[in-house]
């Protein structure tokens, strides 16, 4: 079974000490496998997932006949810190719940992320670990913070620091969503959302996800939307009110807000961070993605050793990584499939 | 005098009955003139202004020695229609006051200029109209509705109709600022402004006004600031708290969203009204401008006879054409010399 209604596990942490100071006690880390781990432990793929994407949102890239295919590969897809179904705000008990929730690292997901293969699994080597957008995020984290145990890594639709830029983004979407009163500094009740601040916030980042190009060509078509405006609606609103808590949104926002390989302790800078890493490396931006931009990622492979950067075409933008385009998708297994074909070093 | 401080006049219209049917009456006018007309009225350069500008915004373009030379043009800079100057929410009696306010169009303001420039000064040919941004967008649109007039344009950072992602974008825009309960469906009262939708509406633009490049490289530094945070604050909301009402702050951007040549009447498309222009015309988007991108005015520039396409190039997105870097400033300069020495017809 896939999906939302598909089981899935997870992992309790007894406490798992955060950088910024707070311990979560437990940290639950919910997660989903595809496939069977093989007796030497050396099939394993870690997926983890984007902003606010659940293990479900990452099942279109596996299957029969793919490059990630469950019957050769055993695919781990950790949900992130803060996304509903591994600790959140939105499902921590007081007094680190809701707004007290406390800031998560992207180190802290891999953290826990480590946990969870070693405790549950005994996993030492991971033949590839690979995300869209927040989890290529993550990707590179695991690359810089476990060089011993990623051998492949394809982070596609994302950045190793989250640039300037891309976080003023993020500032206009984390104020359009806190501008309503109804937010209350994120305590309002489960039965008064801030509706409004999240359609204000789905209409900021409608602008961002896709590319000009798309919205010129109208390519919104292809999802089944039948106006513009239907699209911001029906895909964009849709997308905000689909049971995405506002503080869960806001820690995953900061956690994006504050991504960098460059602050992991021992290393002097981003550039020194990139410089370690041993995986064998294909990049993949997205030609028009709108806040991780080509330019950001060439400049990211000129310091990894080896690396490929490969950017997918077309004018899905940031989206192009999201799935729902079979073109985009095609270009991404394939860059899949050719990595793991090749040898792990670099 | 230049500036806030310096004197204006304002031209008052009786009746000007607007496209969406409703009729202010009065409309006033608010603009500002440099230099002299001539004794044949063959001097004339008209300047609108853009998305919330005021006639002492357009200054940085003109002075002696530039090739809006007050010694040889006579300069007019009109106030859009719901800038604050002009009539708009913010000035206007009951019963079209505030919320109320109707609806305006690019050819509404057009229109009105068009009455300034015929009753007041008597003019009927303008070797040159020019503009940034929605200034941009009535400099396409005088070129459509009085070929007879205009010799010569020169729009940039603009569009000759709102592109669909630029409409998104600010969607964006006002979902932030329409999202503070204080906005109150445009009835706040004076003492009462909806800051915070404000403030969020400048962040939400922050990302938008300048390029990715541009941010990656501090270049926020060249205008004073001394963080991100201080550029958010001190550039942004400061802008959007300096005395911009909101109501003024939709009724603009209506008249943006809105915008297209080719709904002129007695035009079948964008295209036909583009390609009935007469004017020679130098096209100047900026190269990496987020909302008006390049390849936008490429495609106008291909339906407009004679028209040159000249990319302002370098990081400022669309504040290229703002007036803040000098290097952009040259450039823009540069062009409008050329355009003003080249004979009218193309």
């Amino acid at each position: 079974m896939t999906g939302a209604e598909a089981s899935y596990d997870v992992h309790e942490i007894p406490d798992l000490t955060l950088e910024c100071g707070a311990t979560l006690r437990p940290a639950r880390i919910a997660y989903q496998t595809h496939g069977t781990l093989n007796a030497d432990r050396s099939n394993a793929v870690l997926y983890p997932t984007w902003y606010s994407g659940r293990h479900w949102d990452n099942e279109w890239l596996l299957g029969p006949g793919m490059a990630l295919d469950p019957d050769r590969w055993f695919v781990i897809v950790p949900n992130m810190l803060g996304n509903g179904l591994s600790s959140s705000p939105s499902n921590t008990p007081p007094p680190y719940d809701r707004a007290r929730f406390p800031r998560i690292s992207v180190r802290d997901n891999v953290a826990a992320q480590h946990r969870l293969l070693t405790e549950v699994f005994g996993i030492e080597t991971l033949p590839l670990v690979l995300g869209w957008s927040m989890g290529a995020g993550q990707t590179y984290q695991w690359a810089v913070s476990h060089p011993e145990m990623v051998q492949r890594m394809l982070p596609f639709c994302g950045s190793s620091r989250t640039s300037p830029h891309n976080r003023v983004f993020l500032e206009g979407v984390r104020a359009a969503l806190t501008a309503d009163g109804a937010f209350r500094g994120g305590w309002y009740p489960d039965d008064a959302w801030p509706i409004t601040g999240l359609r204000a916030a789905a209409r900021v980042y409608a602008g961002w996800g896709f590319s000009q190009a798309f919205y010129r060509d109208e390519t919104w078509r292809e999802l089944g939307h039948t106006s513009l405006e239907d699209f911001l609606i029906g895909f964009w609103e849709g997308f905000f009110l689909d049971g995405r808590d506002p503080n869960n949104l806001l820690t995953m926002l900061d956690t994006w807000w504050h991504g960098d390989v460059g602050t992991t302790p021992g290393f002097a800078s981003t550039e020194a961070a990139l410089g370690s890493i041993r995986a064998r490396a294909i990049v993949m931006p997205a030609q028009k993605d709108l806040y991780f931009p080509p330019e950001d990622e060439e400049w990211a492979v000129g310091h990894i050793p080896g690396a490929e950067l490969r950017v997918i075409p077309g004018t899905w933008g940031h989206f192009a990584g999201g799935g729902d385009n079979p073109v985009d998708t095609a270009f991404i297994d394939a860059a899949v499939r050719e990595l793991l074909d090749q040898p792990p070093a670099a």
